[in-house]
């Protein structure tokens, strides 16, 4: 039985990579540049040589090495397909097949979202779970659905893309996919900050945020934690956005944990408490007592989760 | 190799059953009363008896049988443990293994919701797909999840209870699980009775609905097609939250049709028309071609299903 996995996160500016044992401890990681020029050609190539290097010198058995699994930031179909990876030039690709015939062992291709769940399930704030939930508060939303310890990857590879779920009819503002309304305009770092300017100019509350030249996800939930009461209104808000849409999903796929990650998450309970608060409010009665954890493989989600996908396939 | 399963689908006032070709050619149908007194202690063993009878009668070997599936109106975990059955009289149950003990083939069970949505991917309106969400309204609103040819049980059993989704936070009526604004509100057949009664109300305009003692969801329908402005505003409300709902299921499941059925979906093509188009508009793109169809099976739905669902167990 092999001993080792390879885990593979490729981003628009480097590609973090990491060695594991199949029990799930990581080894070694390190990172390469992301070489985007020429259609990104260079993508695959560069981390296939990478890998070889890595295994030559720890001198691996060519039987101890079970594969190798790949994050990739956009769609990907069950079968390994990529639909488009506009940050790394790439159109329509099979991932999978690419860097088997590149490297000599099985691949597992998933969507980064994805794979970040599946990171956290194997060994973060979802462990012990088969069945969850990961929504990331970025930059934008993301989230990644694991239903009996594998990813749910949808027909057009857009499964668990919660971020884009119509929470709003009413709003004028557009989201970055061309709706307007969606969960990330409200609940992502820049979502809050998007609150918290409409309930600046909605009140003349007094306000510590009103001092600041800029106002920053991370300013709120401090202020918050302060006592700001504006800084409490707009997380609140923030998290019955948040926990009435995780309610609407767990009507959906009934999980049994959601774990929260991404840098709003950074918050804490703060922010688990109120989304918690709120979901159980919206919940279907049988779906109440749904688990609320913390992400804890902050950017080494994705290594752990593609890693991890390849022993599961 | 096996060449016939049985397919049982319990409701509260009859049990319907079905001898089916492993191909999925129902050959005969028939039914059973539900005995629901003492706790529902009955159901079971006289499923049972009346399996043995029909296989005695058709002089089946037991090779032949592959074995019996059976759908039950409560909430169900992958395991078969129905939670509970308020219909039924059941408490927790394992009725795989009950039913497993009473007729000596194998059993697998499922909610009848789910095993509908099954039904209909096997032999009926989403024939040829094999990720699909059924979508039924009734006098409630039922949802099924088949993601790659297996029902979505959920953690809870609550896998695809997406009649209880929020989707208005300012209802004041409360719908029958408990909370307010839940989909099954507006779009059953009940809640398009709501919804005329609202807008019939709202307005002085004129309808022939308006002649009529009591309002139904067919005469909402059939006032529409005739060209009833007031009928053709409450169809577009109903289609509008329901298509806005199913996008964000789109964005949650990812799968390749939905396909609606119940007492409403006889309206036909005005219904799906209407919901597809809010569907699209509210859709993130990567989900915008999902297809709709019209389920095909009614009431047999359910023994399609799970005899569907012993073959795939």
């Amino acid at each position: 039985m092999a001993k080792y996995v390879f885990g593979v996160d490729v981003g628009g500016t480097t590609v973090k990579m990491g060695l594991f044992t199949v029990e799930g401890e990581l080894l070694d990681k390190w990172e390469i540049k992301t070489r985007t020029e020429d259609g990104g050609k260079n993508v695959l190539p560069d981390i296939a040589d990478s890998i070889k290097e890595v295994i030559e010198s720890k001198k691996l058995a060519k039987e101890d090495v079970e594969g190798v699994g790949i994050g990739v930031p956009g769609p990907v179909k069950e079968d390994g397909t990529v639909l488009k990876c506009v940050n790394l030039g790439w159109g329509i690709l099979n991932v999978e097949d690419e860097l088997e015939k590149l490297i000599g062992y099985p691949v597992k291709a998933g969507n980064d979202a994805n794979v970040a769940a599946l990171g956290e399930m194997w060994q973060g704030g979802g462990k012990g779970h088969s069945n969850l939930v990961m929504v990331t508060l970025g930059t934008g939303v993301g989230g990644g659905i694991i239903l009996n310890g594998k990813m749910l990857f949808g027909v057009n590879g857009a499964g668990g893309e919660i971020g884009h779920i119509c929470v709003d009819d009413s709003e004028t503002e557009t989201c970055g996919c061309g709706n307007k309304g969606c969960l990330e305009q409200y609940t992502s770092a820049t979502g809050v900050v998007r609150l918290a300017g409409r309930a600046m100019a909605a009140s003349d509350k007094k306000s510590t945020l009103r001092e600041l030249e800029a106002v920053t996800a991370k300013d709120v939930f401090d202020a918050a934690k302060a006592g700001d009461e504006l800084a409490l209104e707009i997380v609140d808000t923030q998290a019955r956005i948040l926990g009435r849409a995780l309610a609407q999903i767990a009507c959906v796929v009934d999980p049994e944990i959601f774990v929260i990650g991404g840098g709003v998450s950074k918050a804490g309970s703060i922010l688990t408490d109120s989304v918690k608060k709120y979901f159980e409010h919206y919940a279907f009665h049988a779906c109440r007592q749904t688990k609320f954890a913390l992400a804890q493989l902050g950017n080494d989600a994705g290594i752990y989760g593609s890693a991890c996908s390849i022993l599961g396939r």
